[in-house]
């Protein structure tokens, strides 16, 4: 289906608008892309429910194509240069977690450290993504961005019981200054769960308790390295 | 020395105005920071001319105090948040590489990546930073924010030589994809210049052609990590 809007008050325009709202992008499972490349992604991972487009494009039967002008895309986009589209897509159902390899981000509140994240994940083979309450939504247009289309093949898991899987085999690896040991003298069993903390205060109390390492990277002269970069670091050193 | 400023037209305040301008601060050679803890470190390290506060301060003889209200703080502040606290400070005259673990970073536009690049640099000893042309600038207020102070403790060259330094003893290591070997089976010599590349286009040839040897990080099912994320994982590497 192709149609045309021209008014930026058709209820379509503003429909899209409201999504920039988290809340109402938590409410009606839905969250936006933009860009080619993230568009590719999402198509590729059946998520594209509608295009905004400045031109025709060969999409899937089942994807709403709207055909507007740069000023009606400019307002539905989050960023100043949207690459002439901007896609509505669904989030998938929370499933089950499959994988031996998973993370957990303890209240990571920063988008773009989140949206790296998710690319190293994916890039080290941690594909379960456990997220605590607080922390940034996956689906921040930020942190889409960041992720460079990784969130499409990532899972994403908000009801998750830590102790559960405990008591399943995986070995509870929490990242921490305090009575660590160093991680370049440490393996993990196969089936772990990577603990990052939130940019501030690390790691809760609640889930180093439940811990059964704690590990550090050696650092010099400065206190703590970026969330991002010290999860890159953990992966890595994971992945060998 | 104290004043009181309670004017926006005040020309000490449109003199800060335009220091949110890279090129006036290259032509100044001075740049603002805000917040306790980068204004602490800018202390330590004697780089601070003047400071703008809500609150008179303990500050050093030399250091000029303005006295200033919330509406003027947040006018030249950079952030809506800048904690009661603008500085001035001054670039440092760019010195000797005198390090033998050097970093070449070959036009990393992104500042917020530089920062988090020169906060991992300084955790992992690396405090001499070669910035070539096109690269942001190191006193950009982002990277400045994201380096949690580290520019002040690292050492910042624009006016390097790479072939000089080869034939001086560095070796030449370029992270790039093609014909390179995995990182987990490199080791470099002590003295060593890391290059990492721009965002989207990775390093250069020119820099490629100089490199004595190519290394990658193994990944999977993504193209590339994020730049601050590759340099944490090879620097890190190179620390063992």
């Amino acid at each position: 289906m192709i149609q045309e809007i021209t008014s930026k008050q058709n209820t379509k325009v503003k429909y899209c608008l409201k999504l920039h709202q988290q809340s109402f992008r938590d409410e009606e499972q839905k969250f936006l892309v933009e860009g080619e490349h993230l568009l590719e992604m999402a198509l590729q991972n059946n998520s594209v429910l509608e295009v905004y487009t400045l031109k025709k494009r060969d999409l899937p039967e089942n994807v709403h194509q709207y055909l507007v002008n740069e000023d009606i895309l400019k307002k539905i986009a989050f960023t100043m240069n949207p690459q002439g589209v901007v896609a509505v897509c669904k989030m998938p159902k929370e499933k089950e977690i499959s994988s031996n390899k998973v993370l957990l981000l303890d209240d990571v509140s920063d988008p773009g450290n989140l949206g790296t994240i998710f690319r190293t994940a994916l890039a080290f083979g941690y594909k379960d993504i456990l997220l605590t309450k607080h922390c940034c939504s996956a689906y921040n247009e930020k942190a889409i961005q960041a992720s460079q289309g990784a969130i499409f093949l990532l899972s994403f898991h908000k009801n998750f019981e830590l102790s559960k899987m405990k008591k399943n085999g995986y070995q509870i690896i929490s990242t921490e200054i305090k009575g660590s040991i160093d991680l370049d003298s440490f393996k993990p069993e196969e089936k772990h769960v990577l603990v990052l903390g939130n940019e501030s205060r690390g790691v809760s109390q609640e889930l180093l308790d439940i811990s059964d390492v704690r590990v550090r990277i050696e650092i010099k002269e400065i206190e703590s390295l970026n969330v991002g970069v010290a999860a890159g670091i953990v992966m890595h050193h994971f992945s060998k």
